[in-house]
């Protein structure tokens, strides 16, 4: 096992009508003056606007309220968001939503205090020395942005999606609700499933040994989404099936799953210059993706996949065949994803083949090579690209 | 699921050498004066106390010392340290030892800012409302109070065990060096592998439904266990195998694969009552109590032992005979306790079966029952004791 460091300060405060103590909460983290930032129109229909500002009403905290976080959430909002909360002297933000909503939270947490762009942190030219602090009411099991330190942004010109993570992003407090993901439709259910078994595979896949702790809680997470999701999926209204996802897609992303070990994030990576370009939903972008990613590389560690295989999978181990069985447990990781209703390959995520020189080319890599599990040049992101175009079931 | 709320905000520094951190952190974390407190010669034989001021010192952060806990710590050591403390104007409370150097600290810690007697928090008559910053270096993987709220303290006279627990006494940070613990004797290595079980055992019996991603997270955890306790056993320089017991012991206590389910913490409470009697260390007495109790307690729901059979000892499920499996369950740990080297009877451990009213007694249940998975009265206790009298593998 590698040395590592582990902080998840965050405050859960899970289950049934939590929603209703955010302005508590808010009071207890500090904050005296709130941004409530917010998507579409559903947490205004639904009703949880209106008992999250009730909430806050009842602690005589103050507001100001910023709506259009868009899925892939903009970098042009998040200077909207900084201005207003300047102008308002904001001091905590409040994002009442999805990863998307939280992530764009983040930004303007980490844009208030600092004097330069905030794109510089997401460039990777500055490193966040301060932020607001950030509580949120979870609306999406997905991300796990509620939990963890990161922030994924598009840059509307160029339709560029860039990172960015500290410490001082992870949200002082998190509300999780699974009722409120209840009325969600079921491709964005299944969406958000996705994404939080890729987090976990992204740590699954290790160069570190003897993992045993790590490895174990990586595939309780997975077997539990296998589980659930086609619970929800069948029974939308099944809310213990739904909470056992919601937690699910905390732990998948706090790093409790994934500390002292190498991780892998191409798949992820990958996905980036698919949602970007397309403005997918980034769980099936990965839906489409990791698979293609896993038939790439399998050879690199035919035993691991084989665990995979076995302990995720249900597979029975092929003792004189062990790349058999790690194939069987890509295969099933793919129909698993067909059988949620996700796509699975280019035309069903709405890719195009001829796109796929762009797609390289914005990942950006050129004559170099990622980090992971296997490092990845350009000639692999395009074999696993087209592993991706015609996959089938 | 249940509603919760989850916080565990410590700081784990993990891996080789971190214990010379210990002065960063404790300056992070706003220590400026320090009691460093530590139980026997060990810490001093070993160099770790001398690692622990030099980090200090190169902080320029002054320190008192207070050593002598003893296993089961006792309260008149925390009345001394909370006089210390005052004397010194201490603002930061250091362990470096196991659980029980950490829980006396912790009671230093609640106690100083107190008007009061601190054994009131213990007996339940006051609740922690401030309490020092408590930080701790870990020698030992077991109690996992190096990343929990609780605290257990043995009252002296009439050795009366008992717990207090507060948000407020968990760890600002925690050193987990792995190597630390390489030079523990096999003994003391098996009991802190068995408390660290139990304490997974005591919440994964539950009579709260559809928790799979508790289960889940309780099984790695035990599955974790079982590989790696036989190796240290056997090979004490394995830093692999410590690294993820140590990891495990963490994870296995500050909740996180307890919370939204209802617990049963029965076998720690007989425990308390035979290492308050026999000063015997509390895993040994867990390695005799538990499979006791399970015995005692599996008919109240079969298939959740059977589960615990198949899915954490591997089992073959009878499915014709599911109580056939869950007995085959309990057998296969109290057979694996036996083979780490724990006692697992009254003999072995060095009870004595006329001690049963007197153990009943302290427990002070009277014409009442506990709370728990089963509600136990004083009868259900003695068949338990009973059980583990005479039990063989």
């Amino acid at each position: 096992m590698e040395n590592f460091t582990f902080y998840s300060p965050t405050e859960f405060i899970f289950g049934k009508d939590t929603e209703n103590e955010c302005g508590k909460y808010v009071k207890k983290h500090g904050g005296s003056k709130v941004l409530i930032h917010y998507g579409s129109g559903s947490a205004v229909k639904s009703g949880l606007l209106d008992r999250v500002t009730a909430s806050l009403d009842a602690e005589n905290i103050p507001y100001v309220m910023l709506g259009g976080v868009k899925p892939n959430p903009r970098d042009t909002l998040i200077y909207e968001g900084i201005e207003l909360c300047r102008k308002e002297n904001v001091d905590f933000i409040l994002s009442v939503g999805g990863g998307s909503c939280i992530d764009s939270a983040k930004g303007i947490a980490a844009g208030v205090p600092y004097d330069g762009d905030f794109w510089d942190f997401y460039e990777k030219k500055a490193v966040i020395q301060k932020a607001l602090p950030v509580g949120t009411v979870l609306t999406i099991a997905a991300a796990g942005s509620e939990g963890s330190g990161g922030s994924v942004v598009t840059k509307e010109d160029g339709m560029l999606k860039r990172d960015a993570g500290s410490d001082l992003l992870r949200p002082r407090f998190s509300i999780l609700n699974p009722a409120l993901t209840q009325t969600l439709p079921a491709y964005q259910t299944a969406c958000g499933a996705t994404d939080i078994m890729a987090h976990v595979f992204e740590r699954y896949f290790t160069n570190t040994k003897e993992v045993e702790i790590t490895d174990r809680l990586c595939e309780a997470v997975l077997l539990t989404m296998i589980k659930e999701t086609p619970r929800v999926i069948k029974n939308p209204d099944n809310y213990d099936a739904r909470a056992n996802i919601m937690w699910a897609g905390t732990v998948a992303h706090n790093d409790i799953v994934g500390v002292g070990r190498s991780q892998d994030w191409n798949s992820h990576g990958i996905e980036h210059e698919l949602s970007g370009l397309y403005d997918c939903a980034h769980g099936a972008g990965l839906a489409v993706v990791m698979p293609a990613w896993m038939e790439h590389v399998y050879t690199h560690d035919i035993m691991r996949f084989a665990q995979m295989a076995v302990r995720v999978w249900g597979c029975e181990m092929n003792f004189q065949n062990p790349e058999a069985t790690a194939l069987e447990g890509i295969s099933r990781f793919r129909k698993f994803l067909h059988e949620i209703g996700m796509p699975i390959n280019f035309e069903e995520l709405g890719a195009k083949t001829e796109d796929i020189p762009t797609l390289i080319d914005k990942f950006g890599i050129g004559d170099g090579e990622t980090w992971g599990f296997v490092r990845l040049k350009a000639s692999d992101i395009e074999q696993i690209l087209l592993n991706a175009v015609n996959a089938k079931v």
